[in-house]
């Protein structure tokens, strides 16, 4: 029978599942949040399956469910670094926020650097966060190599995900998060497990042959979106999120950790930006304007990215979630039995 | 009969017939350099095939040729602006950019604002500029409406460059530098003046029909490169490169300009990031690291951006640029004749 609760009592027993598996206060508080926006959000793939993942991850030993982050030595004003010690990315992001916020507002911009976490959630919520303080922002970070630049052959590149966010007073904020592969690896594997196969541009094979094939595709690589302009921003995410914040890049996580089925570690670059400071001395208000270029393109039939995300939310805040037979009994077993429950 | 000049020698000739047009030395100067570097560079479409356009754009009253840049009072320690004070968006980043290379040394990060500007030229001279003082640079600016939202059916979003560099010790550096729509406007063009369809995916017609016929996509919309990810890449910058920095978005270039055969006004922004200041602390050397990232794209057949462009640059420095028998005229016609030899 299915389940509805409502989003504060999915976070608690999210959050219950993840103490029971042995994650400290301050881990499990921000990953239930993020885990329980994405259910509510109706992003299926960042809700409740991502934890078995990172329970799986957290039995292997790749991340250390007992970690403290805390805000690292930084001798330059516009950079607030955060380390993680171990642990995932979200409450490390927690804790920089309020000084990153605090320093955009001061220069007009500002960057938070999380070193040494472990990444599995969308981008999303911190680039809502940071509109939530009247800043945009941009959030970059690496993967795990996957990805073959354009006119290459094998996996180099993470997929790599970008985020910008830009706060709309009174409303949801304008939001994109995707992706720099043509699609996530999560779209190729439930192609091979529905037998379908891929459509072309996806994928290459190992020889570096473009393929259909679901399981070719996972023996080999997945193709940067946008050709060449894809390949060159999944490359500058490598360079700024990975070597220029002293963490991994995409290769170096896949040398370290073996496997694409566990939760990448690595590092992640966040920006933020004052409107008010930018457009200080300008004519208009940037943010009145901002909507008048919203409406142009509403006015012409296209959507604007999140637009399903934020309805989906809405719903979900007056009617509950939804959960299937099958996800509440899951929850049910990975409370019950903790890190057993995982392979 | 072609003719081989020495670089300086073009860049003096190109100097001569901007000045012969009326614009003051530190217009003519600024744009000589980067008319050259184009021509150098084997980028025709940013070589002397621009002189005649900006000097349209001078004699149609669009842009100041005798305007001084001149910094602008900032109350954000981590924003430089430059108001180009109606002249070409050159001469204000070359003012802007040794106090932006300080900020960023200082901070970790800054921003440079270009405000009211006419731009015309390829944002990797100033993505290259950035790098020669061992920072990343980031650059992005509007152009005017003549790219679809996707989903949408009319032109709203503009080409909307974005050029990102990273520095390489004795070496040129990592440089890409590329339209946000599929192809540039020029490239349709093209086709049309040649009589060909265009490639499938390039635009849409006036009723927002996609179409191969290059006539009818001069008369609707072009599309973005990458479909919805490309889309929100355009719509961000036109958040933070026209209304963040208060100034003018494409659709609101396109409004005021009323044609699209005159280079667009408008603002820049450029971010500048100090690898130095992001790695400190951490291990490994970014710059190295970085080397390594690059051999591994080249080591599987995969070219680096801008390669081609270095290649050609090599070249003519040493053995000078060959102009066409026609391009020679032209340029003797320009500097004979002034605004008397355009439209």
């Amino acid at each position: 029978m299915s389940q509805t609760l409502s989003v504060p009592a999915l976070q608690d027993r999210v959050e219950a599942i993840l103490r029971r598996a042995g994650m400290n206060d301050v881990q499990s508080t921000a990953l239930a949040r993020v885990i329980t926006a994405g259910e509510r959000d109706g992003c299926k793939s960042h809700g409740i399956y991502r934890i078995e993942g990172s329970l799986r991850t957290l039995k292997a030993g790749k991340v250390r469910g007992d970690a403290r982050p805390e805000i690292a030595a930084s001798t330059s004003r516009g950079i607030v670094r955060v380390d993680a010690r171990g642990g995932f990315s979200n409450p490390a992001f927690d804790m920089g926020l309020p000084l990153l916020a605090e320093r955009a507002r001061e220069l007009g911009l500002a960057a938070l650097v999380v070193n040494d976490c472990t990444h599995f959630a969308a981008l999303w919520p911190e680039v809502e966060a940071i509109t939530d303080h009247g800043l945009a922002g941009l959030v970059m970070c690496p993967s795990y190599a996957s990805v073959a630049p354009t006119g290459g052959k094998s996996p180099l590149l993470g997929t790599n995900p970008i985020a910008f966010g830009w706060p709309r007073p009174g409303q949801p904020p304008y939001v994109f998060d995707f992706a720099t592969s043509v699609v996530a690896r999560g779209e190729i594997e439930l192609h091979r497990r529905a037998g379908q196969p891929l459509p072309e541009g996806w994928a290459i094979d190992a020889d570096g042959q473009p393929t259909t094939d679901p399981a070719a595709a996972l023996a080999g690589a997945m193709l940067p979106f946008g050709g060449h302009k894809g390949s060159a921003i999944g490359t500058m995410i490598e360079l700024l999120a990975g070597v220029m914040i002293g963490d991994l890049t995409s290769p170096e996580v896949l040398d370290i950790l073996g496997a694409t089925t566990l939760a990448p570690m690595h590092g992640e670059l966040i920006l933020a930006l004052s409107p008010a400071a930018f457009a200080a001395g300008r004519r208009g208000d940037p943010f009145a304007r901002a909507e008048r270029l919203f409406e142009a393109i509403k006015g012409q039939g296209a959507r604007l990215p999140s637009e399903r995300r934020f309805a989906a939310r809405a719903r979900a805040l007056s009617e509950g979630v939804t959960l299937t037979e099958a996800e509440a009994e899951q929850l049910d077993r990975l409370l019950a039995r903790g890190l057993d429950a995982v392979d």
